[in-house]
């Protein structure tokens, strides 16, 4: 059983997930050839090698059979586990909890060579639906304090599996950075009684030197204070705290906006690995005036250095007002 | 003038480097070939390819001259810059400040192709002894709130020159990590009247199954709930918060302590990039009662994906207890 542990400095929560133990070989790299395309536990025709799937989107076949649009299955190595108790303890002056929660994979397309740059908007909104239908699903579990929908593309993000997929994660605790966020959100909220994100938007639509786009619904923008060169926020006009209780257009919207400004940082930078990341408030809450769900987009150009993790402290050499300009004028013709 | 900037929801400052600004063709990755040792700017001889030195231990020649051991001079192209006024300022919602600070590079040895592991201890302890003078130096400008002292080794912890170095960086403002954990140290002092370093370094002492080494004044430990397998942390046995306060004895010590634990660490992953970070109390404040400087250092051997990034909450697939023991373990014949 994973295990987690609390860091009794900060307070932050770590997830020894020693089912997956390595050992010292393990991390010493070594080239890696990519493996044929016929293995790859993602492609259509080899569902027995994932888990059985959670969810799918059919267009033919039965459960575990190609037909599939898009298919959610359990991480065969997940870093947390769906059954058991928490079963919180102490240990001397530590503490600690079993791994629970969930760790699933969705798998966004049949198709192993495409992107989301590259698929047809209706097949990144059932991608969408697909995260919505599964946190729905899965925050009637009420152990699921928070759930992070999440996206490694290549292998400089971390990802380790070239066929399209994004990640899910449920967990048992609310992590620290998303706390940061919805108590810094909270004071704001206090003070003026007005969200810090609709000000936000309010703010860089009317002043646009941070400005991507802008549609009915959404506005993409180079927040004021980017950790990373060309981070990317994508943020929906009209308040709402919960990702999951969008409706039908605005997915439809957001698959929009979300597939011009991969098209715009991958003409920009040349197609760079990135990291993706829905930001929204923890499940169990009800809807919160001062949160604001949004996706955070993070192209990997840089690497975090020693500086960077030991301080939260981020150098950034490009003033978002710049990065703002050059996705702005990057034609998709 | 580099640029402070604060995230205005979770109050993160962010250094926008805007003097090194980069243009999205610098980020595009292309293999570089190494320069020829002779353009190395670290290598004695080369002296007036970096700015003049702050401080160097020498046993021949003149200021800028060969014969140091170790030299110190401000980074060429430095994140921050020392001349000028803080000038806080709103911008609309947001706030921000000029990038006053310093940024200095410490070259720890003539040698290009030497490594900590492989110096002599004392030259190790010269190193240290840089640290501390600088940040003795630095601490009298009333305008640097907090110093860190790190290093960046190999690679893939982000060291761009070869030639062993580490990097020392002063801010106007304590950074937002290095809060928490002062934070989570004083609420242990409110309650406790202990400082919490010292009641680890007291119980993973006496358990010793996270224990790689134990010297008279030091410990070298796997810590709790690591977020990067092999993370490392070395902590001194007597109370104290601010490493520049160290006497010689102490970082006698430390060097020995050092040069074996990077042994360890090396012979048992095959020489990984790490980070290495010196944790220590704000430089303005008097000795504190609640806060114990310590140095963590973190390999390199997983990517930090988006799901670490997003949360703040890290999967480690290497239970301390299992590293520790595989570092005690390694034999340094």
């Amino acid at each position: 059983m994973p295990q987690l542990r609390k860091d009794p400095i900060t307070g932050r929560w770590v997830i020894i997930a020693n089912e997956r133990a390595r050992r010292p070989t393990d991390f010493i790299r070594r080239p890696v050839a990519s493996p044929a395309a016929a293995l790859c536990p993602f492609d259509p025709g080899n569902e027995a090698k994932t888990p059985p799937e959670v969810l799918a989107y059919r267009s033919s076949g039965g459960r575990d059979e190609p037909g599939w649009r898009v298919r959610v299955v359990p991480n065969k190595f997940p870093a947390l586990r769906i059954e058991g108790d928490l079963d919180r303890q102490g240990e001397g002056m530590y503490d600690k909890m079993n791994g629970i929660g969930a760790h699933e994979i969705v798998i966004e397309t049949p198709d192993h060579g495409t992107s989301w740059s590259e698929m047809p908007e209706p097949q990144i909104q059932e991608v969408l639906r697909a995260f919505q239908d599964r946190v729905n699903d899965l925050k009637r579990d009420h152990r699921f304090r928070y759930i992070i929908l999440f996206k490694n593309h290549g292998e400089a993000a971390g990802a380790s599996l070239e066929h399209p997929h994004s990640q899910l994660i449920a967990l048992p605790v609310v992590p620290e950075n998303v706390k940061e966020e919805l108590d810094g959100a909270l004071q704001f909220y206090e003070q003026k009684e007005r969200c810090i994100f609709c000000d936000i938007v309010t703010q860089e639509s009317a002043a646009g030197v941070r400005l991507v786009s802008e549609t009915d619904r959404f506005v993409a923008i180079e927040p004021y204070a980017p950790r990373f060169p060309f981070e990317t926020w994508i943020l929906p006009k009209r308040h709402s705290s919960h990702f999951e209780s969008s409706d039908g257009p605005t997915l439809e919207n957001l698959a929009w906006v979300l597939r011009s400004t991969l098209r715009k940082i991958n003409k920009t930078l040349e197609r760079p690995a990135y990291n993706f990341i829905v930001h929204s408030a923890p499940v169990q809450e009800g809807p919160l005036n001062y949160y604001h769900w949004h996706i955070e987009i993070a192209p990997r150009l840089t690497r975090i250095a020693g500086f960077e993790w030991g301080t939260g402290f981020y150098i950034n050499p490009t003033p978002p007002e710049e990065s703002a300009r050059f996705l702005r004028e990057a034609s998709l013709g």
